[in-house]
């Protein structure tokens, strides 16, 4: 990363991403090279990154032919205008965000209790009321459902984060922001006021 | 794709998703043949997707060396929790959402006045309120500006759509999801509830 103040392995970053952003992005590369980015509903136990999908089509047709994956996860925090940072310019207009990008191995799943595991952590995690019988291949309706269900998952090698929150900007700036984003009250600034004042001395 | 009752190749799709979602995701292949997907703030122009960067570090340099591009975007609506569909088994758990995926080109864009054009479309997109002097390279500011900064492009070769809002489910188990949509009230229910409403007779 060329902006090494804004890089982090925090391992509470990764956490926070993989338990609260609903969908990330696995990216691929098909057999004429070309890269694809895919939106899904995911959820992670420890580094590994579990989803679900059908057992046919171009998505499993590449997991099977090239395994080297990605996954992106991004949580977009509040847009900066250049006018808090310069009266007349645009240039200083900007988007705080934390994200995490994966490289990794992604294969199907072929262990039925694996597969239960990823299916009860992508249920826990966007269904935590529950509600449901648990997912167990002992249980026949279940095991009928989990022959049918591709299970996937992408198995962390190495992972970069990445939190802006203006820490290359002087503190002056930076508390600016915080006022103005204060004032503003839109649905994400309250949050970000608070990411950046963990910036300020 | 495999579930051709969904995919969409409506113009108007495009257009509401390039302009409406602050963050889309750019696919490149590395030189040892990994996938990355990268967050980005954008802008459409047509068919043509602009955003900036450094004119150094990785992204440049996959930029320079593998143009091949995908760039996705995503609006995700409501999860619907299994219990709306079953009242014990986990699987008709889901989550309804626009995307669109570009497959296209990807280059450094040199033009003074198409780099000013792309800078341009990008404010207009996240600072509509203004507030800054019109990008322009005869602007002596702008000029210095435009020299230090890297846009780029990425020129659509053939993109999908797909909506999913359960066009796949019975009438009646959708008219089922508008109703508990309203009921639950969550930021986005009622919105999602308006979509499902459009596929009904």
């Amino acid at each position: 990363m060329r902006r090494r103040e804004l890089e982090s392995a925090d391992v509470a970053l990764f956490s926070e991403l993989v338990d609260t952003c609903e969908v990330g992005f696995l990216s691929l590369v098909t057999g004429q090279g070309y890269p694809r980015a895919i939106a899904l509903n995911f959820a992670a136990v420890g580094e590994t990154i579990y989803f679900h999908g059908a057992l046919e089509g171009e998505k499993f047709e590449l997991i099977q032919a090239a395994p080297q994956a990605g996954f992106t996860i991004v949580k977009p925090y509040s847009f900066i205008p250049s006018t808090w940072s310069a009266p007349r310019y645009a240039c200083p207009a900007t988007h705080f965000f934390k994200s995490i990008e994966i490289k990794g191995v992604c294969s199907r799943v072929h262990d039925p209790g694996e597969m239960a595991r990823g299916l009860t952590a992508l249920m826990d995690k966007h269904q935590p009321e529950g509600g449901f019988d648990p997912i167990d291949p002992a249980v026949p309706v279940y095991a009928k459902a989990l022959d049918g269900v591709g299970v996937f998952r992408v198995v962390t090698e190495s992972w970069t984060g990445k939190v802006k929150f203006g820490q290359n900007e002087p503190e002056k700036l930076r508390r600016v922001f915080v006022r103005k984003l204060r004032e503003r009250g839109g649905p994400m600034d309250e949050e970000t006021a608070r990411e950046i004042e963990k910036t300020l001395p």
